[in-house]
Formats: structure tokens, sequence, C-alpha cells
């Protein structure tokens, strides 16, 4: 893995940013996430995602910034391997003992299996016939996700669900097209419709 | 693959099987299944299983008695298979062409997608923390699926989601021990209850 522009990636926060009510912490290198989250002010919600290059390599760095992590977002290979446990639900339950309140293993065409305190939740990835390109799919699932919980003000479990699915519904578009091409023309409609899809795929 | 037992296997079924209501073939040579079917007297539903073997070797007498099956069980890769189409969706969608009223792809560890006429439904697997033996999930699968729609006697599209969460639960008990250990000392209320975790993991 070449790290290419973020090899001397050192961001200040401006005002604003510094401020915001939730934060979401991208893959980077785990000092940045420290260095960046040192800059924040007062933040309802910390997210953070991770690949699995910093867990090899600065794995007790990310253990460490994971104690200060409301939702962790990574791929059910990097949960397990975070964790050293082969059995994905063993590993999500596991990981919410550094701290998360809610770790979310996201499995691509899988979906994703949600882990809280007393709580493991399950979303199935829309049944997408022609994936474009997947690129982009877990940050947009964390766009979808964060963007729920900032619009509705509150992170009881029940919206922790309601924020998979639009994390969900959100990265099915995105996937329909090259880079965010498809969400240029997204309106809250096509959202709202395919969230219902979404609910009537997993309805019994 | 060495058919072993089933190398000269010839069943001949008496006259209570020939009466039977729902059919099950299980994954045998698609000639034996022609044969056994063409002894049934008159079946509401017959569903039906295959191996990769019988793709590869038999695809096509396969896919003719897929025109006289009315639900077919298969995991995701033998519907891909069987299809030449790489994307499951598409592959599951296709498949319904040649006959089955309902097309049940199963994902081992992921659950199961069903394709019916107007209809894709998912469902997760439990999520199980000890996975002693997965050997027989998916007759385990079949078995809860077909039993159920059995005790209802109905066959609309709510009652195959149900089925496919009993199928699903059935399924979570097998593997939880060697053989059909678990189903020994199964109850009622435990099957209830688990289908009521179900209904709780993909509730939003």
């Amino acid at each position: 893995t070449d790290v290419n522009v973020f090899e001397n990636f050192k961001p200040q926060l401006n005002d604003a940013y510094r401020k915001a009510d939730i934060f979401f912490l991208g893959n980077i290198d785990p000092d940045l996430q420290e260095d960046i989250l040192a800059q924040v002010e007062n933040p309802k919600m910390v997210a953070m995602d991770t690949i699995a290059l910093w867990i090899e390599t600065k794995g007790d760095t990310l253990l460490k910034t994971l104690e200060k992590v409301d939702v962790f977002f990574a791929n059910d290979e990097e949960v397990k391997m975070l964790t050293g446990e082969k059995n994905l639900i063993k590993a999500g339950k596991k990981l919410l003992r550094f701290g998360p309140d809610l770790v979310v293993s996201k499995k691509g065409e899988h979906g994703a299996l949600i882990f809280g305190q007393d709580m493991v939740f399950s979303i199935p990835a829309f049944p997408c016939e022609d994936v474009v390109d997947p690129t982009g799919a877990g940050d947009s699932f964390a766009g979808g996700f964060l963007g729920y919980l900032d619009r509705e003000g509150s992170m009881k479990n029940d919206d922790m669900r309601r924020a998979a699915v639009f994390g969900s519904v959100t990265a099915s578009f995105v996937i329909e097209d090259f880079g965010i091409e498809r969400l240029k023309t997204l309106s809250d409609k096509d959202i709202e419709n395919r969230y219902n899809v979404f609910r009537n795929l997993v309805s019994f």
C-alpha cells in the first residue's frame, strides 16, 4: 500500500470543523487520527474507519484511539484481524470492549452486521444487478449512516438501526456509477423509495 | 466426488410416499431425481436441491427437471454456475425462468437470498458464536422450510418468507452440534424463541 498524498498530510481543522457535532475519522494513519481528534472541541459522536495496513503496522495506536470512538466502521476481515477471532460474531462483540458503543462490520455484497451493547443488527446489501464500481461503498455507507444521525439528533439503538439502513441505501446508489456521479442526481424521494425496498427485502 | 452408496441407488417409493403433498428431491443424480418424481402421484409442492457435480456433468437433465420443480434450493455459487451469471441477483432471477416459483440461494454464514415472482427476500444466518459442524445446514434449512409449509398448508409469498426464516432457524441449531444431536433435544419453544431473535435481528 502506498499512502501517496497522505504521506505528508497533517490537517489543521478550521473553527467550524472543530465545533462539529459528529466527527468521522477516515481510514488514514492512526497517529493522524489521534492528531485530528485532539483538535475537536466537544463532539457528540466520533466515528472511525480503518484499513488492514494500519491494523498490521499501527495496531496499538489504533486500539488506543478506539477508546475515544463511539462508532467503529471496518470490514469483516479487519474486525477479525484486529481481535484475532475467526468468528465474526465473537470478534464484533470483543471489539466493543475496546471502547466503541457500536461496531459496524461491513461485508460488501452481503451487507453489514452491527454490534452494540445488547444488540446485533443485520442489514443486507441492496440486491444490485449492475454494480459499476464498488469504490466508495464503505465511505458512503458511513456518510449515509452519520448524515441520518445528524439530522435526527438522536442516537438510541433504534436510530442506529435506521442509520445503518440509510448507510446501506447510500452505498447502493454509489456503486451504480463511477465516483459520486450517481449521488449528484439523487433525490430525497429516491432514497426514501429504496429505504422502503430494504424494509420489504427483510420483512416477514 | 465419489457418490459411494448412491452409485447403484434406485429408490422405489412406497404408497405413502407416492401420495405425499410436499416432495423434496435431495441432491442426488438428476436422472434419479427424474425417476423418483415420476413415481409421485399429485404433489402440492416439489422442492429440489443439487450440487456442483451435477451442474457440471448433467446440467441439461437438471434444467429439464427444474421445469417440474416449485422450490429450488442451491448455494450461491451453484446458482451462478447454473446460469452463467456472475451477479447473484441476475442469476437468481434468470433461474426463475427455467420453471421454479422460488429460488432459494443459500450463502452459508451470510444467510440466504430468496427469489420469487416479484419478490426478493433476504434472510441472515443466525449470529452463531460457536459453530461445531456446518454439515447438514443446507438440508436442515430445506427441512425447516418445507416442514413449516406443510404445517401451514398455504404457499403464498408471505408463507415462503416465514418458511425461509424457519429454515434458517433450523439450520442454526443443527450447526451447534454434530449430526442431528442438537435437533434431538429441540423444543417448539426453542424454535419460537430463535424465530423471535431473527425478527429482532433484522427489524428497523
